[in-house]
């Protein structure tokens, strides 16, 4: 998808051949020597879809670079990207047995192909892997700079986990949950190439490239959160291509339903707060479930709640565009950064 | 209880304070700026018990050094002990998960008291951590170290997890299997001390003595998760202060029962194939899948597949000791080391 978004066919292809290598160094740590492991890991990888975090990492060192030929920096760039996306897909495995989802990329889960312990222990397998290749670098530093990024990530799920079913949840502690718990990780994602460019742990007088690049993927992330929270709640599974209509079955509000509550009258409080109670049962059908959610929507885009999160998301991306643009020269690379923050607000997927 | 097995009031003494130390860094690490993440650590901390881990750090760096001193090593191989303790935690964490275990140190597991989510997440949360705690070494290699272990251990999981059910699962697949899932991180507690006496990636001279103590770990490990299998097929909870009977429920063949099936005549190969079956029922009681375990515990033990089992640990045990006897000089430690061992044996909790 990423690549679509770009006309400059020397970076497409340039990005094409790199993230075919960051897939082969990612298959390549996780082979094992027991079968039962490996056919875990070939599933997982079908759910390789948009590589998002590894085309952050690999644009954001050309960016840092100013040149799409990453030179001597060209295999910790590969490396980190292919570690960035394991810790991602750890994220999936085990998010979908959080959420109960069943599908994912247009196929099933883990856990619903091969039930919840598989799926808890083959996500450990990942992260274990995901810092194991991390630590091939030699560089510590690095090491230390993804566990943070992994821990804030865990609060981040845990903070939302302790407001399920929390009708008051606010704003800001919506933005705090999706800052952990999806930010950080894209955050990480285009600091890490500044910090490979550095052999020591500081990134001396790169500081506000490292830190514009890391705002960039930070905000970018959050918005992308907003988006897929909109598509939870608005989209269909066979458009979205995985599980819908989640958050409302797990009692997680996100920030359209939070907004609508937040400006509705009583009596439509108290309707919406009813549909979010039915559809959290946990015997409803999906099918129920589903329907739930469209009436809920429904009322969120009459109210021009929907607009509202959609335009929270805008202005991130154009936070996000501002930071790189402040920071970062002219080059196809930068150019590639701000299709992909449009194509943030306009993915249907 | 690893205390009371030495005389040697010095080195219990030396020991005790150590492992306060290590718990406070493992407190420190987890230390969380949001509140509910904090309140499901303090809940985890509970589970501490025998701390074997650690102690197995702290005793093999002092074996290594040949002294209860152990000088500028005393602060990297505490940080290294409550790393193990933390890699340990998060295993028990989502074990009892994948265990629907209920009982854990006499008190409620995480799974019972917050649900499985909550146990996945902080399982994660403990595990990013661990690796978080052990990029501060500034050491790749024991970064790269603990994360093989950690892989190995989930690769023994997840084989265990493929032979659920499997009623002719091999004894040499249980001992790989367990010798992957628990001793693996044995091994590696008492081997991280030889490498932190030597600053590179390479443990130069020292290479018989790295090995003798991982092969005592392992060794001491693999007798360790036999003796506990035993103690769940054949303890009650009360003793134990865990849940016991999950083995056969959630369909693990383990030693003494592998070794009764190889050895039964066709008849009582069958008997004990419906008791087995029987007991995987997720619709039983607690109360008549313990039942159940003790009428497969009873045949067991008649046949002498329990001594078996016992008598295989002892050996190891027994071989464990022979690896520390014959390359660690006469001291205390090595003295602590045996008493260790014997008591791995011995232990009915």
């Amino acid at each position: 998808m990423l690549l679509q978004t770009t006309d400059d066919t020397t970076l497409g292809t340039a990005l094409a051949d790199l993230l075919d290598e960051v897939q082969r160094r990612f298959s390549a740590e996780l082979l094992s020597d027991t079968d039962c492991v490996n056919g875990l890991v070939a599933h997982v990888e079908r759910f390789r879809g948009k590589m998002l975090r590894p085309t952050l990492v690999i644009v954001s060192a050309m960016a840092a670079a100013q040149s799409e030929d990453l030179g001597e920096l060209r295999d910790p760039v590969l490396t980190a990207a292919a570690v960035c996306e394991m810790v991602h897909m750890a994220t999936l495995v085990h998010d979908d047995v959080l959420d109960d989802a069943q599908v994912r990329r247009r196929g099933a889960t883990i856990n619903q192909l091969r039930g919840n312990e598989a799926a808890v222990m083959l996500g450990d397998y990942l992260i274990s892997h995901a810092y194991h290749l991390c630590s091939s670098f030699g560089r510590p530093d690095i090491s230390r700079a993804v566990a943070h990024a992994t821990n804030t990530v865990c609060e981040g799920e845990l903070l939302q986990l302790s407001n399920r079913h929390n009708l008051e949840l606010s704003e800001a502690t919506y933005f705090e949950i999706i800052r952990r718990k999806t930010a950080a990780l894209c955050g990480l994602c285009c600091e890490l190439p500044v910090r490979l460019r550095h052999p020591g742990a500081e990134v001396n007088g790169d500081q506000s490239l490292a830190q514009a690049l890391f705002a960039y993927g930070e905000k970018l992330g959050i918005a992308f959160q907003i988006v897929d929270d909109i598509l939870d709640l608005a989209g269909d599974q066979q458009t979205v291509g995985k599980s819908v209509a989640r958050d409302l079955a797990k009692g997680k509000l996100t920030l359209p339903v939070i907004r609508h509550l937040e400006q509705a009258k009583p009596d439509e409080q108290r309707a919406i707060a009813g549909l979010i109670t039915q559809a959290a049962d946990p015997q409803l059908s999906e099918q129920d479930a589903s329907a739930i959610a469209k009436a809920v929507a429904q009322r969120v885009t009459d109210s021009g709640a929907m607009d509202y999160a959609r335009q929270r998301a805008r202005e991130l991306v154009g936070q996000a565009v501002e930071e790189v643009l402040s920071t970062v020269g002219p080059c196809s690379a930068r150019d590639l950064m701000e299709l992909m923050a449009a194509a943030v607000i306009d993915r249907r997927f």
